[in-house]
C-alpha cells in the first residue's frame, strides 16, 4: 500500500461483525431472511473495495475544487459526479434503505460497515448520501401517501438528494427559537417563508431536485419546539405525472467558506421570498421536533461513523508511513556508531502513539459496532419488553456514540499527523485533509456540549433513570460472569473500578442539584459523557476481548500448541496473531486510556465548583 | 472589543511581569540598568498595541494569499511588507537583540511578553523575526570579526533575514543523518554542497539577503551529529564594501503547499548546484551541533511562545464570542416558556470548557514567563553556583515549555473553535486558521516526542540527575513553605500528590531500564513529560496564587473589607476582582486539570509494556 492511499480494516471490521456479533444470526428474521453469511460477507468485501478504489481517489481532488455557485445555484467538484452515481447504481449509497423503495435493505451494523469506508475515504460525499436517506427516511416514517410515492423511490436512487433544515441565524443549538413560518393554503399544503442556514448539502448538482425536510412553525402555534411542524418542500416542484415542474421559491444565498468538508455544500437557504414556496405537512402539526429527534439518533451514528472513519484512516496511514519511513537508530543500539537507520515504527515513543492510536480505534468500533447492532435486533424483536430495553439501551448510547467518537476520531486524527511529522502538515498527504475535515463533527447534528447535556438531562433521567440502570445492568452481569475469567480477570476489576467511579458521579449529581440547582448538574455533562462513554466501549470492547481469547485458545488446542511454542506460533498464524493483537490492544485501553478518563471523576466527586463561580 | 480581532491579555502579562517575576529588579544589573519599571511597562503597553492594531490585522489576508514562487525567488504575501518594516523601524522585531548591534536588549522574559502579541498576531510574520533572531544570535556567539561586522547589525535591522539550515530529506528529527558536505577552500572558506528542506523564512523578498546557518561535514570528518560543522552561507555574496555582489549559487528548488503557516515560505534549498557556493565556518569544525542545540533552546522558547499567543487569542476570541452570542434560556430558567434568552457564557457547561481554557493559558504563561526569567537572571548573576543552578533550571525547562504549551496550546485552539460552533470552522472567523496555524508548532524545532525524549534521556540524565534533583528541591522547598497555608493549603497538598507522583515515575524508570532496556524508560517519555510540565507549570502558578492572596488581603485590610461584604467588594474593585478570578483559575487547574495529568503515572507505576510487545 501507498502512504497515499485509504486503507479500511476489513479484518477488525469482519471480526466484529461475524465473530463477536455473529450479524447472520439476523437471517432467522424476516426483515433480513436475503443476507445470509455469504452475502454480508461478500457486501463488506465488495463494499471495502468500493470505498478504496473509487471514493478516495476522489477525495484530495474533491478539497482543492470545493463549490461554487453558479447563476444562483451550487455546483460540487466535478469528480463527485462519477463516484455519487456508481454508490446509487451500485446500491451502496442507500444500502441500509428499505426494499420497499428500492434500498438493500441491510442491517444498520452492515450499513454501518460501509459508512466507514465511504466516509474515511470522503466525507464530502458521504454526507450527501446519508442527508439524503435521513430526510428519504422522515418521508418514509411519517409521511402520507402522496408523499411517499412522489419521493421516496427517487431519493432511494440517487435521483433527488435531500436535506434536514432546522437552524436559524439566531436558532443554532436552540431549535426552539426557530422563526421560520407555515402558513395554511389547503389540506397538508403550506406557504413558507423564512431563512435556514448550516444547510449540509443545501444546494448541489448531483441530483436534478433538492428536496428540504424544514422545520417550521404554523402561525400562532406557541414558541419553543412544541410549535415546530414539519414540512417537505421541494427545490423544485414535481408534478402529478412525476416530472419537473416550476421552481418552488427556495433560494440558494451563500455557500459556506470551511475550514474542512470544502466538497459538501453548506447553504443558507431562503424560503417564500417571493411569497411562493410551498411545503407538504409531514406527519402532525406541532409534531415537528419529535420526528426530527427520532431522524436524529440515525443521523448521529452516522456522524460518529465519520469520526470512525477518518480516525481508522488516519491511524492506517500512521501504521503504513511508520513502517516505510527510516529514520534513526534503534533506541536500544544507543552509542553504537554504525548501528542502522530503522522504521519509525521502531521507535518506542512511535510504538506507544500507534497503539494508543489502533486501542481507541478498535474501542470506537466496538461502541458504534454495539450500538447499531442493538438497534438491527430492535427492529426484529418481536418481544415487547426485549424491545423496550433495546430502545433503552440505544437511547442512551446515541449520545455516547456521538460525542465521543467525533472527539476521540479527533485526537487519532492529531496524533496520526505527529507520526508523520512535517509532511503530515502539507498537502501531500491526506493527513491534513482528515485533521480538518473530521473538525466539523463534533459541532453539526449536536455539539459534543449537546449530545452531553442529552446524556445527563435527558437520556438519564426519563423514565426515573431507567436507561441508565438498564445499561448498568448490563455492565453488572457482564462483570459478574467474568471476575474470575483466568486471563481478563485483571482487566475486569480495572473496568469494574472505573465504571464504579462513573456510577458515582452519576449519584454525585443528585447532589449537586440539591446544592446548586440544574446548574450544578451539567456543569460536569462533557466530561462525565467522555467517562461514560470510555466505560461503555470498553464493555463492548471487553465483549470482543472474550472471543478473542477464545478463539486464541480454539487455535492452541486445534493446532497442539506448547506454552513454549506460542510466541512462534502466533508470530507464524495470522489469525492467532489477529487474536493476540486484540487481547494487547484491549489491555491498552483499559489499562491507559481508561485509566486516564477515570480521572474525570475527580473533581465531580468534589463537587468543584469553580467554573460556575469564576468572574471570566 | 469584536469577535475577530486580536486582544492580547495585557492585565495577566502585566501581573506575570511586575507583581509576580518583579522584573524591574533586573535593573540592579547593568546589562538591564536601562530598564527601569516606567520604560518596561511602556514596552508592554505599546508592543501589545503595535500586535493588535498592526500585525493582527494582516493575519487572515496573509493566510489567504500565501507564499509564491516568482523567477526562482520566494515571495511572501504583500501585506506583510509595512508591518515587517514597521516592527523593525520601532525596535519590536529585535527587542532582545544585543544593543552593540542596534537590538534593544530587553530581557528575555520581555520579549516573550512581546512575542505572544506578536506570534497571536500573526504566527507566519512572527518567524520571521525569530528565525533572523536566531540565525544572528549565532552569528554573535560563534562567528569571527569578519561574520559579526558583515551581518549581525543588518540581520537586526532586518535588512537581511535569516534561517537555520538542519532538516535533510534523510534526515529530519535524525540529523546527524545529514549529507551536505563542505569542502575546505582557505581559511574559514568552505564549498558547500547538498539540500535542505523545511527551511522556514528558507527564502523570501522582506530583506535584501538572506542569511542561511548551515550544518554540513567537512569531508573525511566522522559520521553521526559529531561530524557537523556550521556554516553561515549568504543568498547573495556580500563585498568587502558591504554592497551585494553575485548570487551565492544557493537555489530555490520549492515551497511547501502546507496546511497552515501559509505566509512563511518553508523551503527546499539546494547548496551548490554549480560548484559555486561559499560558506564561512562559524565557530570550531565539529562543533556544528552543540551551536545549534544552544540556539535551539531559545528558538524552542519562541516556539514554546507560539503555543502561549495563539492560545491566548484563542481563549480571549471564544471569551468575547461567548459574551456576544445570545442563545437559549439559562438552565436555572429550565421549564419557564417565558425565560429570556441568553448569552452563551451563562451556559454552566460553557463556562466549564472556558475556564478550562483560561487555567491552561495561564498555567502556559507561568511556566513560559518563570522559565525566561531564569534565562535573565542566568545571564546577570556573578555567582557561579547560582549561575549553574538556574542554568540547570532552565535546561530542564525548555522541553518542557516546548512540548507541553505546543500541544496544551492546540487542545485551547480547538476548544475555542467548539465556543463559537459552527461559525468557528467557517473563514469568517480567525479561530480556523488558530487551529490549522499552530499544529505545526507540535511539529517543527523538534516534535513533542522529541521534547519528551531531550527531557527523559538527556536532561534528567545529565550530571547524574543533577538537574531534575534541582528542581525537585525547588519544588520541595516551596512545599515546605506553603503547605501550612490559609487559603492554599489545600492547593499545595494536591499538588504534592501529583508531583510524588511524578518522581516515583522518575524512579520507575530504572526499574524499567533494569526490565526493558532503554525502550522502557522511553515509552513513556511523551505522557511522562505531559505530567512533569503540568506539576512544573502549576509550581509557577502556586507562586503566583500567593502574591494575588496577599494583593487580595492587602486590598481589603486598605479597604476594610469585612467577609460580608467581601463579595460586592470583589465585584466592583477591578484589581480585586482580578486576584480572585487568579485564585479561582488557579484552583481549577489544580484541582482539575492536574489531576487528569496525574493519571498519566498509572501505567508507569505499573510497568506496562504492551506497546513494546505489541504485532501493529
Amino acid at each position: 500500500m501507498s502512504t497515499t492511499d485509504l486503507v479500511v480494516d476489513a479484518q477488525d471490521i469482519e471480526f466484529c461483525l461475524f465473530e463477536w456479533l455473529q450479524i447472520d444470526q439476523l437471517q432467522q428474521f424476516q426483515k433480513y431472511e436475503a443476507f445470509d453469511a455469504e452475502t454480508l460477507g461478500l457486501l463488506v468485501t465488495e463494499g471495502v473495495k468500493f470505498s478504496e478504489e473509487v471514493i478516495a481517489p476522489t477525495n484530495r481532488e474533491a478539497d482543492r475544487a470545493g463549490c461554487s455557485v453558479v447563476d444562483g445555484h451550487a455546483k460540487v467538484p466535478e469528480c463527485l459526479h462519477s463516484p455519487y452515481e456508481q454508490a446509487y447504481q451500485l446500491g451502496w449509497a442507500a444500502i441500509t434503505a428499505s426494499q420497499e423503495f428500492g434500498g438493500q435493505g441491510a442491517p444498520e451494523a452492515i450499513g454501518l460497515a460501509l459508512s466507514e469506508g465511504i466516509l474515511g475515504g470522503n466525507l464530502a460525499l458521504g454526507m450527501y448520501f446519508g442527508l439524503t436517506q435521513g430526510a428519504m427516511e422522515l418521508i418514509e416514517s411519517f409521511g402520507d401517501d402522496e408523499l411517499q410515492q412522489t419521493y421516496c423511490a427517487r431519493m432511494t436512487s440517487g435521483e433527488f438528494t435531500g436535506t434536514m433544515c432546522l437552524s436559524e441565524p439566531q436558532a443554532g443549538s436552540d431549535v426552539g427559537a426557530a422563526r421560520t413560518s407555515a402558513e395554511h393554503v389547503e389540506g397538508m399544503k403550506y406557504k413558507i417563508k423564512g431563512s435556514k442556514c448550516w444547510i449540509s448539502s443545501g444546494d448541489n448538482d448531483l441530483g436534478s431536485n433538492v428536496i428540504h425536510t424544514v422545520l417550521a412553525r404554523v402561525e400562532g402555534d406557541p414558541v419553543g419546539t412544541k410549535g415546530l411542524s414539519l414540512f417537505v418542500v421541494p427545490k423544485i416542484k414535481v408534478n402529478e405525472d412525476g416530472s419537473l415542474g416550476e421552481p418552488n421559491d427556495v433560494n440558494l444565498v451563500s455557500i459556506e467558506d470551511k475550514m474542512g468538508i470544502k466538497a459538501s455544500a453548506t447553504a443558507v437557504l431562503s424560503f417564500g421570498d417571493n411569497d411562493n414556496c410551498y411545503g407538504h405537512m409531514l406527519g402532525q402539526r406541532g409534531d415537528g421536533m419529535r420526528m426530527m429527534f427520532q431522524m436524529m439518533n440515525t443521523e448521529r451514528i452516522m456522524v460518529a461513523g465519520m469520526g470512525l472513519g477518518i480516525a481508522s484512516a488516519a491511524y492506517q496511514n500512521a501504521l503504513a508511513y511508520a513502517r516505510e519511513r527510516i529514520q534513526g537508530n534503534h533506541i536500544d543500539s544507543h552509542g553504537q556508531d554504525d548501528a542502522p537507520s530503522v522504521a519509525i515504527i521502531e521507535h518506542p515513543d512511535v510504538r506507544y502513539s500507534l497503539t494508543s492510536m489502533k486501542a481507541r480505534v478498535e474501542a470506537i468500533r466496538a461502541l458504534l459496532y454495539g450500538a447499531c447492532f442493538i438497534e438491527d435486533k430492535m427492529h426484529v424483536t418481536e418481544d415487547a419488553e426485549e424491545r423496550q430495553e433495546l430502545d433503552d439501551l440505544f437511547q442512551i448510547l446515541t449520545p455516547m456514540c456521538k460525542g465521543w467518537a467525533c472527539e476521540t476520531g479527533l485526537d487519532i486524527a492529531r496524533a496520526g499527523m505527529q507520526i508523520l511529522g512535517g509532511v503530515g502538515f502539507t498537502k501531500d498527504y491526506p493527513m491534513e485533509q482528515y485533521y480538518r475535515d473530521l473538525r466539523i463533527s463534533a459541532i453539526y447534528e449536536g455539539t459534543t456540549g449537546i449530545q452531553a447535556l442529552d446524556l445527563v438531562g435527558r437520556k438519564m433521567t426519563t423514565a426515573n433513570g431507567r436507561l441508565f440502570m438498564t445499561i448498568l445492568g448490563k455492565f453488572g452481569q457482564l462483570y459478574e460472569a467474568n471476575k474470575g475469567h483466568p486471563r481478563l480477570g485483571p482487566l475486569f476489576a480495572r473496568w469494574k473500578e472505573a465504571y464504579d467511579k462513573m456510577t458515582e458521579c452519576g449519584m454525585t449529581f443528585t447532589e449537586m442539584i440539591k446544592e446548586r440547582g440544574l446548574s450544578g448538574a451539567v456543569l460536569y455533562a462533557t466530561p462525565f459523557m467522555f467517562l461514560f462513554s470510555t466505560v461503555t466501549a470498553a464493555y463492548f470492547f471487553l465483549k470482543q476481548g472474550l472471543i478473542a481469547d477464545q478463539g486464541l485458545e480454539q487455535l492452541k488446542a486445534d493446532n497442539s500448541v506448547s506454552e513454549q511454542g506460542l510466541a512462534k506460533f502466533i508470530e507464524e498464524n495470522g489469525k492467532a496473531r489477529f487474536y493476540d493483537t486484540k487481547l494487547k490492544t484491549l489491555d491498552f485501553f483499559i489499562n491507559i486510556t481508561l485509566t486516564r478518563y477515570q480521572a474525570y471523576a475527580v473533581p465531580i466527586l468534589d463537587r468543584n465548583y469553580t467554573a460556575l463561580d469564576i468572574a471570566l
